[in-house]
């Protein structure tokens, strides 16, 4: 596997082997080895010093049910800080197949031309995408499987990214090759922006799956691995109601994030949960689909495909958080609208939490009305445009509070919060203060965890579990679902890593990967200036009480401040 | 000297005697030290746990010329770290004559109810301020001053401190009851505002001088300290041209900021500079008035009253920086337009440095054009109608360089440089890197060092000098050009001290006041989460070459970090 790395100001690029130290990581670990080892941490984010990564999981190229899962990272955007954010799709394993263990985007054009990167077995080629500047994602994307061929992987940003508005993500094609898998999170298409590169198509061709040392002991492990995800009762559940599952247990603790995170409990839940949504595709029948499966050989099919009345399709798919944010979170309560407000976002290559969360401000704002779908979409369309106030909204949900002088805005280090308010599930706060990726549900979900989550004694040691696995799964390039076949078949992992490379890795591999990798990350923000005191929950939430528990984020800072106290550079 | 806490949500106040650890310190020190001692270092500087500190420095009470500022402080909004901002007119000899050693202004008011607060010797009174709410400072003045009499002295905010802008300050009136000495810099006015309160009237009726222990030692450095500032010859130069002496200076060494610090060398310098603007105050005459003190007993007489061309006051004063904000870097060479910005964004209670800074960012990203001043005022307009532009402009330059796409902003720590560019200056960009205050001329210039300010190897310790000097004065309410006095009399500080107080004090009391204060400072910040990776010259300005000397800042990075290694807690 070898490091491709292209510089975009000099339109060259060279493909070495990887130095040793790089060699046991992938996905999240790896972003976080090389953004220590070459990215000065206080470099301008948007400036010719960051870089790029984009890093296939270990396990990464095979077709292992939800373990395909693709890696985007760099100095975040939008935090400062380091930022990996992934994505399923397809292009983990066109990557893969390519025998490419990173591609690292390096250096800034000193002009305005805009590039689409083609990468295939016979390199790297630079081409012009002036076509391209200003269209959506979902016509980017027709334009570019037209004239790249249907077989291709694509990586691109939308007009967002173009204008690296902070909330700008990278988008991925699923394997219908709808661009609908977006590392969404830490304005990273703003990054991509900020390298002048639209695209970047991957044809890997009849690309091989990466060599394994031993199969048989592989295909053992994923058999046991995939008989454990199969029976795992959540599989079950997310395959029908795909992440949007949520809304019943997230309302339940009263943690739904309503009207801008003024309330835990959504009047109108029993409109926008999964099994209504479920109903409703199921109903309106013609494109429609409940299950749907983002990766190739996925057991779980969390995604969907959400049709109109008509059963033609408005977007696909339409998951828990964005339901969350752009529903709830601004008081909407028709799957219709927040479909048509996520098509929207996703053709902008934004991210629907820090949309829906910035929305959520500007609401309190007074500029728009809670529960008026149609003013929410004008606001998405004042995005579009580019005006004065999309570019506000576009740049994420603290800024526009600066703008708009809304002091409840729901942030850690500069990123909204997503769809779990961190004063009823608090270990899930804990997550959001601590990770060294700013707010963020993916780092360290605790709302499975069969504890009080109002009780603020016992939280840390939750999140603390969640976000080490979570770095763990993260660095393999596993899907946090494939984390319920693992939990059940540990073992699972050693054996598919071993079986992989001819490595020994030891029981806790999942573990000392999630060590290492949060260590590194963290060792970053040390560099580029984060201390304890950015680990903290905004202080209104630690004020202000929220119904129905009328629960305050209240976990001692002291729990917050030693959570990762005892990693080293050795995990 | 007591210690006069308002609490600002219960409308209630106290007077205490200092604790014994405040009691050697006054001004810039004594607020550093309360924020250390009281104030949570990662609070939200607008929510109820930050402070307003109002406090005279150490030599404040008798008209020791140029000697009785007053500091205004905090946790800073635009920076987010210490913040001390001081100013000349009377609120200082008020407040000192009242016996006040600090005034801390304490929590929040859970209601949207404005107040006045009036302090005299019969204590606080709470007194509504709706009718002067959106009013801008000078009518606001004009009401005040009719309401309670033309003896008393006002610290207030404009319609920008009410709207918790970033970029507003905090008003005082000079010696003629003119609201034009401004605590302009980090925000403080959104401090006081979100505080609710509008003005504080101080009435000192027939107040005191406070008590001199030894009147004859006193006398007698005064005069010492009187004849060494009469003798300076720049106590000349600053008497006739005022502050805006500069230009010639700045533009020479290649560092007037231009057309948003794209240059270093202003082409209309003529028709701006100090000599040229003598001239027009003296040709129009009027109400005019070239020299003009704004603390009684001032010898230097910086200030100025500038008149239109039918010799009516348009603004007073103008100062350099001012000039150089709204002029060159505007790419404005209009004096007459430049002053009537003054006036606009005085009125609004706004920093003129940080406005200017923030349109500069905005007319490069093409919302005016450099050199068009009629548009700039209209720009101002915004921010007077509270348009959503006027929000972003009103927040300053970085916020208004993050919405607008553009990179070239000119700050460190979030808060805009002032009228030196550190690519020609490069002593002044140690200090705008390395001062806890954020980007701050006034934190220690060297522009008077007599050396090469382009040798990037010399800066740090004129730097380091020049910082503790100022933080020094600053702690005694002393004027950065008293210091030209003290320089050439050092043992009259001791002196003035000891004869007040009749404290014992070394030679070196200036230099122990700074450091300690520095100390303080960067030890709120730590805890506040700031690292040497803050202390930074933005990276475009390392990178960008400046014209005419085609220079960049590289003063070295380990030079910056270890800038202030030595202080501790004993200064």
């Amino acid at each position: 596997m070898l490091v491709w790395r292209i510089n975009s100001r000099e339109r060259s690029y060279t493909t070495k082997d990887s130095p040793s130290t790089w060699e046991r990581l992938g996905g999240r670990g790896l972003v976080a080895r090389i953004l220590l080892d070459e990215v000065k941490p206080d470099c301008d984010p948007l400036g010719k010093y960051n870089k790029l990564i984009i890093a296939p999981g270990l396990l990464v190229g095979h077709k292992v049910s939800s373990c395909d899962r693709i890696s985007f990272g760099g100095k975040s955007p939008l935090t400062g800080g380091a930022k990996e954010a992934n994505s399923g799709g397809t292009t983990g394993l066109s990557l893969a197949h390519l025998g490419i263990k990173a591609l690292v985007l390096e250096d800034q054009p000193t002009d305005d031309k805009w590039i689409v990167l083609h990468i295939s077995k016979n390199g790297v080629q630079f081409e012009p995408a002036d076509d391209l500047i200003g269209l959506g994602v979902y016509r980017s994307t027709e334009i570019l499987l037209d004239r790249y061929g249907k077989n291709v992987s694509l990586v691109l940003i939308g007009p967002a990214g173009e204008r690296e508005y902070l909330a700008s993500g990278i988008v991925n094609l699923d394997k219908d090759r709808v661009p609908s898998r977006i590392a969404a999170r830490g304005g990273l298409g703003a990054l991509m922006g900020s390298k002048k590169v639209k695209a970047i198509v991957i044809d890997a061709g009849r690309g091989e799956n990466p060599p394994i040392r031993d199969i048989e002991k592989f295909k053992n492990a994923q058999k046991i691995y995939n008989q454990a995800l199969k029976d795992h009762p959540q599989t079950k559940i997310y395959h029908d109601y795909g992440t949007n599952a949520m809304p019943g247990m997230s309302d339940g603790f009263g943690g739904m994030p309503t009207r801008n995170f003024s309330a835990g409990h959504f009047e109108g839940l029993e409109k926008i949960r999964g099994e209504t949504m479920r109903e409703i595709i199921l109903e309106r029948d013609g494109e429609g689909k409940p299950s749907h499966a983002c990766m190739p050989g996925c057991i779980i099919q969390c995604s969907n495909v959400y049709p109109d009345k008509n059963g033609k399709t408005i977007v696909s798919p339409l998951e828990y958080e964005t339901v969350g944010l752009l529903g709830p979170n601004l008081g909407i309560d028709d799957l219709d609208i927040i479909a048509q407000l996520n098509w929207e976002v996703n053709d902008l290559g934004l991210d629907s939490i820090e949309i829906g969360a910035a929305l959520g401000v500007a609401a309190e704002a007074g500029l728009m009305k809670f529960g008026d779908g149609e003013r929410a979409l004008e606001l998405v369309h004042e995005i579009r445009q580019n005006t004065l106030l999309g570019r506000v909204l576009g740049n994420g949900a603290v800024i526009t509070g600066k703008i708009l002088g809304v002091k409840r805005v729901p942030a850690v280090k500069g990123q909204a919060m997503s769809a779990y308010d961190p004063r009823a599930i608090k270990g899930t706060g804990v997550t959001y203060a601590t990770s060294p990726q700013g707010a963020d549900h993916t780092a360290g979900l605790t709302i499975r965890a069969k504890v009080d989550h109002l009780d603020p004694s016992i939280q840390a040691n939750i999140s603390r579990t969640a976000q080490i696995n979570m770095a763990g799964y993260d660095t393999l390039g596993a899907c946090i679902f494939a984390g319920n076949g693992f939990a059940s078949a540990p073992q699972a992992i050693k054996e598919l890593i071993e079986a992989r490379y001819g490595w020994e890795v030891s029981e806790n591999i999942l573990q000392e990967l999630g060590k290492e990798t949060i260590w590194l990350e963290k060792e970053f923000n040390r560099r580029a200036g984060f201390t304890s005191a950015h680990d903290r929950i905004p202080e209104w939430m630690t004020k202000e009480p929220l119904p129905p528990n009328q629960s305050i984020f209240d976990v001692p800072e002291s729990d917050l401040d030693h959570i990762f106290d005892d990693l080293d550079k050795n995990g």
